[in-house]
């Protein structure tokens, strides 16, 4: 049975497995938790809450077997179980993401991309096939594709959601900048920009407010 | 002075502006905190205090003015303040942010780029210019640049995100995925697809565990 972790604990994870990958690549390498959260800016307590439901290798003053602990990780993380996905809506951002090669690292693999706009179809500069939109359901069904990713204009989200989730998908990663609604055992996560360059611009007008 | 409102009410106004900019234009149309609610997926008392620090304008069995409502957010929100940001990093991802037209909507204008690879400098696609990475402290100073957005690799987001400092940005958009360290005085904000990644693939691996 998978342990129970946060989601908080979870998002860390990719940052802690990031950092151990930069470390120089030595099999008997070990890492305190102290060390581990000085890099990170996280409290010692809080690496060893978060690492407890991942891994059962570190040892007081010992530390982790850094090797060991970066393996542990990406298995926890599903990293060796590669994904299918399909990506909806081939403008700039979603070709950005489709010729993105770290995806591969997570276990994310784009089997192809969908538009409502017939110019884009075809072989995409990154080697995906783009197809038209009314493809999709059908191929996700066939291809057993679990995660939608979605790049389209707001008003168009969730109804290209709703295509994905009859096609059969389990996972929806969304990028437009609206509320999408979908059945309880399909996850849904949300990228939206829009709301952290909220955050940037109220912080600066709250600057320029307190020193005018 | 302006109201104080919760990072996660923050977070929500550019999905209310969003679906409130989808309805027809009509200047005496009208919205309830109940209708606004039920569209986006939110409580009708969470509606009614997210948007209290943003509008007086809510009127009992008659709701808000719509378009004045678009403008009180707008407004909240600083997006009538344009502020001027850099990019760092011209590849891929960094590519499509900057010939993203949205932005401005957001009163973001990307200023320039920076790259360490002298080939990615000139003009961009987008008809931006690429700079080489160490023109960035003394053109972020000269252009006094607010935002620094980071699309390096982890290995060299803090070394950029210094230098941006460096040079006088009081906001910091990172997509690279790594912890970085900033200043108090410098807002961070992580944009970590590898976090979200994480969340999807985990719900999948659990689904696969429980359903064999």
């Amino acid at each position: 049975m998978p342990k129970t972790i946060s989601v908080q604990a979870l998002q860390r994870l990719p940052t802690y497995l990031n950092y151990l990958k930069s470390l120089p690549l030595d099999k008997d390498a070990k890492i305190s938790a102290r060390a581990l959260g000085n890099a990170l800016g996280y409290g010692e307590i809080q690496v060893r809450k978060d690492l407890s439901a991942v891994s059962d290798g570190g040892k007081p003053k010992v530390g982790y077997c850094t090797a060991e602990l970066i393996r542990d990780i990406e298995i926890f993380l599903g990293y060796d179980d590669v994904n299918d996905a399909v990506l909806v809506g081939a403008g700039k951002l979603g070709k950005a993401l489709m010729s993105y090669e770290g995806f591969k690292t997570y276990g994310l693999n784009i089997v192809a991309a969908f538009d409502s706009d017939l110019a884009k179809c075809g072989t995409d500069e990154s080697g995906k096939q783009v197809f038209p939109i009314d493809k999709m359901e059908n191929l996700c069904k066939r291809l057993k594709v679990r995660i939608g990713i979605i790049t389209v204009p707001a008003s168009s989200a969730q109804q290209v959601c709703d295509i994905l989730v009859e096609g059969g998908v389990e996972a929806i990663w969304n990028f437009a900048p609206t509320h999408l609604s979908v059945p309880e055992e399909v996850v849904l996560k949300n990228e939206n920009m829009a709301a952290s360059l909220a955050i940037l611009s109220k912080h600066l007008s709250e600057k320029d407010w307190n020193c005018p």
